[in-house]
């Protein structure tokens, strides 16, 4: 079939892609002038006036771009056109544009989309939430984008991005219990252990309980670098881990898994540790513990 | 090659099994007698005499039974024979039986062995520990236990048992991750959000990044019983996910997702808290609020 799709970048471009190679004719657009086919939202919607539904996918970063997407689509498109928002907006927001959408006749999908840039030869696990008619419509380009198997219809608006975030919550507690491990693992080799550490990550991905797509892709990192002296221990969140969190706590649901690895982030990213200068403080008032001073911290 | 099998339950059954399709004899104990094909070690022990190197492999529980076993194999065996401790020993037990068999020059190799039940099938993900001269003469079992590329020779003894604390610590922190998504998916449909979760779990699989093993078994689990009530929340421990957590300790190396899953586990298996006790009697004591009685408990 023929779609629109918004944001050409390492998503919506392998996206494209992927839906090229299997014949679906799509007209992209991007703010990026080497990338659009089309010089705006206006021309990739009349780029698609033949179309008995106009099916256009939005593939931009959730807040206010998507936002400002939505809001300008829902202007130039017509009663019964579909939008898909396929980025990671929070569910509470697609609820509120589909009522949106609803108001102008237009259905609205949001679909949670997971794959990362190994999707467009792997594709793309989906996880769609809205009307049953409106997901038929577009059932083809969910064929092709999802490898098999890997789409579900999760519910009624918002059930798509409210399991996409689910999914990115355990994503953040799969990473960091492999991250301590790899760290305790280190830590055991220099204490006088002597382990072969890349040489264990690599064997778990063959027969073990731990295998897994992530730690294959760890094991890729330790052939790279094997100590990932690379790099600094600073990890960014994006929104998802937060809001499993803001939802566990909504609905009196423990997380304490996925609650401690978002707070690993947050500690990855503080240069010094307010908390910690009031633990010294604290051990030094009551104990006359010693402290350690900024102008002699250990570099 | 010839070796014996001490132990013919889930795992050393269907390893033996595994080593005997493959080629190799193995001659198996068990206390079962409908089981043993030798009335005790010393006759498994006599049955291996014609090997130039015997090699026993000892996968019964770790604690008093492997310390039973190895205890009497080193009465049994001689010198430059070799005896392969493949159950989830603790590593300073593995360091320190490793030293008392080469007081008598037996060698000794702690063989962290995953895979579970389906390592018959799948082959059996290997992490050894032990000198290079040993793990080469019982290389040809590895090599037909492991599935290609699931052997890694991690360090001098102890490290293979250190890498499977590890990789068992890893396993808990997944499996609570992936708990914890489910638990909040199910508590958000019953809130009104009417989700697909045993949908959401089986796409998954395919095309996402937190595809792994454990999900396709939390998949088929899910297939059996979509809610999980035939089960009660209760998950024991068998030692690997506290001795992870106490090297942590002893390694000053943060743990708190896989410390997290260990404390989850705890509180599963009590019937009431006495640390919520004192919480309800804090919240009375100092703002009047509402406790809730043993005889009033909702059921």
């Amino acid at each position: 079939m023929k779609i629109g799709m918004i944001g050409l970048g390492k998503m919506g471009g392998n996206m494209t892609q992927r839906l090229r190679l299997a014949g679906h004719e799509v007209v992209g657009y991007d703010r990026d002038a080497a990338l659009t086919s089309v010089p705006d939202l206006a021309g990739l919607v009349a780029a698609l006036a033949s179309e008995p539904v106009k099916v256009v996918w939005s593939m931009v970063p959730a807040g206010s771009p998507t936002e400002a997407t939505v809001t300008e689509l829902i202007g130039l498109m017509s009663s019964g056109d579909i939008i898909i928002d396929g980025g990671n907006s929070r569910f509470t927001d697609s609820q509120r544009r589909a009522a949106l959408c609803a108001e102008h006749s237009i259905g609205f999908i949001d679909a949670g989309t997971s794959g990362g840039v190994w999707g467009l030869t792997e594709g793309y696990c989906l996880m769609v939430g809205g009307t049953a008619a409106d997901v038929a419509i577009v059932q083809p380009i969910f064929d092709t984008l999802a490898p098999e198997n890997g789409f579900v219809h999760a519910g009624a608006s918002g059930a798509g991005h409210y399991t996409k975030m689910v999914h990115n919550g355990i994503e953040y507690g799969l990473m960091q219990a492999y991250a301590e491990g790899w760290e305790l693992l280190m830590a055991a080799s220099a204490d006088g252990l002597a382990l072969n550490v890349p040489g264990a990550f690599s064997a778990w991905r063959n027969g073990s309980v731990v295998r897994s797509w992530l730690l294959d892709l760890a094991d890729r990192a330790l052939d790279d670098d094997p100590s990932l002296h690379e790099l600094k221990g600073y990890a960014n969140d994006s929104g998802e881990g937060r809001w499993t969190v803001e939802e566990g706590i909504r609905l009196s649901v423990p997380t304490p898994v996925i609650s401690a690895s978002l707070y690993a982030r947050f500690v990855s990213r503080q240069d010094d540790s307010p908390a910690m200068k009031m633990i010294a403080a604290l051990r030094n008032q009551f104990g006359g513990h010693a402290v350690v001073h900024e102008a002699e911290a250990p570099k």
